[in-house]
């Protein structure tokens, strides 16, 4: 008997991933390559037919009902046009669901990369349920998607909850982006990395360097050494907790948001991290927003690739799978009861 | 012949302002008093029901069709229900929409503060035509309401765009809501008359302490002695717009509206601040921001009580007043044309 199923894509500037995933969010089939991030568009569209055949072919009873893709911003998701993504070079307006929807004959929607994953994790994962949702993507750098009354909260052009770059401070190193203070700029593994490394020296036979192999050290590496029992790495978790507590406490004050859910790399790290975040909300927010649960993501790094898929198999009200059938066989999504490890 | 009208009410802890507000958002008749703010609710809701006869009494023919209300937050706008305003004594989760709507046999709807003044900014001022707005109004605090597409962001208990406490700094004094760094406590006109004060002294003969007959200055000797040519009126205004930049490049990264208009009190020197928050934004803002107008208020102290009014008048869409016939006489509300001061 067929599945009616949907065909994502999670377009990213190191890695192309793609699925089909059938109602419930369930990833049935996936393949993955290296983006050929420096070869034009063509080239990387050229990667996605490709990947969409080899996916195809795992599945071949699958009915495909349509294709979503999240691919990296600035991209105007109703225009369907990929606009200028700084980890992608030669695209320039590229109208990414014409070429896609001529080449397929499916309808096909698109959404910048942490739109996605955020509704991913409020379809699918540690948001379903809420009305409301902010999620929080913390590696690299820090990116952001808002949920709002069921819907992305878009804004003009779809640039809306670009919250990296949310001034936090007057401190700390110059963001690529020009400004001083951004929230990415202070808060992003990148930048606990960058802490850890300057706190530490080659050699000097810390639990971070040896880990690090001597070279810099990362955010893993200090979540790794925290793990451990490190002094220094659990203090470097509690300072970065810190500048995650401000953040969130802006992202309440702003939205005031059901649940905040954190993902990306660092969260990893959640549990460290948790209870010196929830002491800074409560420290920092007004009354009425403390008692908002702050949880982490739950899909990991599937959360874009499913929410694309829910971009086509979603037509329900928030909450409500209206267009799907749960899945007889939950293989794989934590249950509910596990998701506030960060609550109380 | 009888005009349809609104009854609309906006409750601040000083003054209580009454008005009957027909299509195109034309105040018909208004009345005020001050409000008895440490009196209790019971006391005040009576100021509003002799408020609201002598209104009528002004325009005996009028076919009142709803009572609409702002009033200070916390507030749940959809319960209808005034939670605990630090600027109303005694009042705690008062059903102010079943009061009302029991007295006077009418609709009643409710909506904070500043979100009335976003709304009647919006559909009637500075802020009519464009899909999604932000409105700050800044004077003694740092308030703020958000329409997208064609409502008012309310978030979890209509407590979203509490923007006045976003944090953008670790410098500057405490919060009065105990935290560093918010928006209000570096930006708001009492943060400017604050530093306009601690930085002359009674008797210096100064331009700003003569305006103040000595006494502590306050944001509107700082705008008047700019006007006035003086210098250190003048560097005051250029740091208090580059406050007002850093908060707005924040709000333009988070909520991507189409406008930003500026309202409250301070607005008065919006002529003279708009050159230095517009540097600040081209400096912060990332590019695709930059473009987005920051504009002047219209509709200045009647932003509210039009605002709500429009609660119960207003049922179109975005931008489409359906429920309302334009007025023939415009009588008072600036042409577009004027509305971009701040824009070049």
């Amino acid at each position: 008997m067929a599945n009616k199923v949907a065909l994502a894509f999670d377009l990213g500037g190191t890695e192309l991933r793609g699925a089909l995933v059938e109602s419930g969010g369930h990833v049935v089939a996936h393949a993955s390559a290296p983006t050929m991030a420096v070869a034009g568009s063509e080239a990387v569209i050229g990667q996605i037919i490709t990947l969409a055949a080899d996916i195809l072919a795992q599945r071949p009873q699958a009915e495909v009902v349509g294709i979503g893709v999240g691919a990296p911003g600035p991209l105007d998701p109703k225009a369907g046009i990929v606009i200028a993504p700084p980890t992608l070079a030669g695209w320039h307006d590229v109208p990414l669901i014409d070429i896609l929807g001529s080449h397929f004959g499916l309808p096909v929607r698109l959404e910048n990369d942490a739109n996605a994953a955020a509704l991913g994790e409020w379809r699918f994962g540690a948001g379903r349920g809420t009305g409301s949702m902010v999620f929080v993507t913390v590696s690299t750098g820090i990116g952001g998607g808002v949920v709002a009354e069921g819907h992305i909260y878009h804004g003009r052009r779809g640039l809306a909850a670009e919250i990296g770059h949310m001034t936090i401070t007057g401190e700390g190193e110059r963001c690529f982006c020009g400004a001083i203070g951004c929230f990415e700029a202070v808060a992003s593994g990148t930048a606990l990395g960058r802490r850890a490394t300057a706190l530490t020296a080659p050699g000097d036979g810390s639990l971070l360097r040896r880990l690090s192999a001597n070279g810099d050290v990362s955010a893993k590496h200090v979540v790794d050494a925290a793990r451990a029992g490190d002094v220094r790495a659990l203090e470097l978790l509690e300072a970065e907790a810190k500048w995650l507590g401000i953040g969130f406490t802006n992202l309440l004050h702003l939205y005031s948001p059901d649940l905040i859910v954190m993902g990306g790399g660092l969260a990893n790290g959640f549990d460290l991290l948790a209870p010196m975040i929830r002491t800074t909300v409560g420290q920092r927010a007004m009354p009425a927003y403390r008692d908002v649960p702050i949880v982490r993501a739950e899909l990991g790094a599937r959360a874009g690739l499913i929410g694309a898929a829910s971009l086509i198999l979603w037509k329900g009200e928030a909450g409500a799978p209206l267009a799907m059938t749960h899945d007889e066989n939950n293989n794989g999504t934590p249950e509910r009861a596990d998701r506030e490890a960060s609550h109380g």
